[in-house]
């Protein structure tokens, strides 16, 4: 990693009337009073955090926050997508119960996505509703979980199934905190960068072919501009589609089929972005094969998934009949309407479309492209 | 109980904008496709119920959506607030992933304020948010717990800790399923009828003084008027403020010391209405001791939840030092404030006021009032 120059702060707003906040992007906020001045006063805030971000940065959060809440405290829950459970997201009510904390207590998710996940939903429930803030420490969190309030746990039947929309009244990416992430992580989280190239903005995907060796090195600036193109293109969609009625569906580019991978292997053993990176090969190739895009770019996006230390092809779920098992999996996608899956599909380069597929195209593309 | 003449339906309006929806009181509603008519299209409805009102109306309901809905799925849950948990909650979820329901599907609360609390968080929750309907089969349900859109479910520490603001599309109150309530559970209903009285409307305090023997005789007219009078003030004051950031708060008259005596006593012992019958005379105590009412008014009250067949004295929850068990169990209440309880206290009658009181004043009161 490069040691991290002080740069200036970049603000990303996500418009939602009432319900609008900002983006802060930058290096040293974590640490900085200065930063969380702007936060809802209370009596008490509440930091959810996990095994391993916790020990490297809950401290320095509440020490931060000092002057801000009278009482501070710290939950600290299992590390891993297979903890994102109510068993777990109870240990945040009985944390909050237990301290006595108010429907003011403003809750501080310190994490990646799973703690960001949990600590919203649990925001949004505890008590019908108390604020919350995302501190998002991974790239994939920083670039697109921490961002648009969708917030959930998952059921053994289905990732995400139970949740809500509930948006947070700040985010706070400190770039600082990427270069504690292990290079597996670092990647998980360029599968979600990527996305944002082929769905709404081919000269992200231009941008990306040039600066994928410095993202990689975890160059603070390159990371810098990765973070805010992707918080600014998800605020656009979101802006325009806060309850996911139509346009902000594209942003699950890769994930009907990576949510396959992930439920069919177990939560944990694939990383969400692994999942991702991989499906957004299916998804390209699936668009091809429907037509809509050719095959220079399947292989463009297919070599760039494979530059950012990704796989890109699928896991083998079932040894009989893999392409059922996805087909399966996927038609309890949230996406899927009475049985049909919807497939995000580019259509055309840079923009994206939402719709059903013929179930042999689909075997087809799985067949084509797992391991 | 009296045979159910026909009634023409009533409808009262609730007022939130794009999240508006009406209430239908009448009979004869249940079987009646017509009254299904205007409800979203989906593949999939699910019928929430319990082991009582199941078997009384289940079935019914279903035959009546038939047309409606291509599949028709029903999951009964156990009877009674100590089931209103997590893992009863969980039971819906099974039953939504176990059936495949995508995001469309129309969830029905068949039964009383615990199953519509569940179900409505439920809907709330499943994929961050699906439609339902509250068919509310309880006098507390159709006068008070269906209408406004609080869900929740219990945690071990206080109630209704864990819910959402979540707005059902219609509440349909079949007057004709009161006649199946047991009398206990009638006069805990009229608990929630009798506190928007002294809250918002003396002349129904006059109306109930003069018709308490009809609604405990099962009067389907005098039921119609305390259902629709007490929809209107809901539906008035929710309009006003629907996440409680102010004015609902007042509905909350007598639930302070009710929770109390609920969580006190462990969930089920006393039934909700019988908690906020005696939680009503302790609030009008506590109203007179502070100089905002006159004794007449609290004798008035008293008398009246007394004909309604409620307990008008309070639990003794801790034989050594009762009044402090009582603030400690209140302070938890979702009301407080930095460790304040509020209190809803009528102030002047007709209206109310939401404040502090000194634990002295309390405590005597808490000693005053118990058994």
């Amino acid at each position: 990693m490069h040691s991290t120059p002080t740069m200036a702060t970049q603000t990303v707003s996500i418009s939602l009337g009432e319900r609008s906040y900002p983006i802060a992007i930058g290096t040293q906020l974590l640490d900085n009073p200065a930063t969380w001045a702007d936060l809802p006063r209370a009596a008490a805030a509440l930091i959810v955090t996990n095994t391993t971000v916790g020990p490297l940065y809950a401290q320095r959060l509440q020490t931060a926050l000092h002057s801000h809440y009278a009482s501070i405290h710290t939950v600290v829950l299992p590390d891993g997508e297979a903890y994102k459970t109510w068993e777990t997201l109870n240990l945040i009510f009985d944390a909050l119960l237990g301290h006595g904390c108010d429907r003011k207590t403003v809750l501080f998710a310190l994490g990646g996505g799973v703690v960001g996940d949990m600590t919203g939903f649990a925001a949004a429930s505890y008590m019908r509703g108390v604020p919350f803030v995302q501190v998002p420490t991974t790239l994939l969190a920083q670039v697109d979980s921490s961002v648009g309030g969708k917030t959930a746990i998952n059921h053994p039947l289905g990732k995400n199934m139970v949740g809500a929309f509930y948006q947070p009244c700040k985010v706070v990416c400190d770039l600082d905190t990427l270069a504690t992430l292990p290079p597996r992580e670092l990647s998980a989280g360029l599968a979600e960068v990527i996305k944002y190239g082929p769905i709404a903005d081919m000269s992200l995907l231009d941008w990306l072919e040039a600066n994928m060796d410095a993202l990689r090195a975890g160059d603070p600036l390159a990371l810098a501009h990765a973070v805010k193109r992707s918080c600014e293109i998800k605020a656009y969609v979101v802006g325009q589609d806060e309850r996911e009625a139509g346009l902000r569906a594209i942003l699950n580019f890769g994930h009907t089929f990576g949510h396959a991978i992930e439920a069919g292997m177990g939560y944990g053993a694939w990383l969400h972005g692994e999942g991702v990176g991989s499906g957004m090969v299916m998804a390209a190739h699936l668009s091809q094969r429907l037509g809509l895009i050719d095959m220079a770019l399947v292989d463009r996006l297919t070599r760039l998934i494979a530059r950012a230390g990704l796989p890109t092809r699928g896991a083998v779920l079932d040894a009989t009949d893999n392409a059922g098992r996805y087909l399966q999996l996927m038609r309890v996608d949230k996406k899927a309407e009475a049985g049909e899956i919807k497939f995000v599909l580019i259509d055309p380069p840079g923009s994206a479309a939402v719709r059903g597929a013929p179930d042999a195209l689909v075997r087809s593309v799985v067949d084509a492209c797992c391991l």
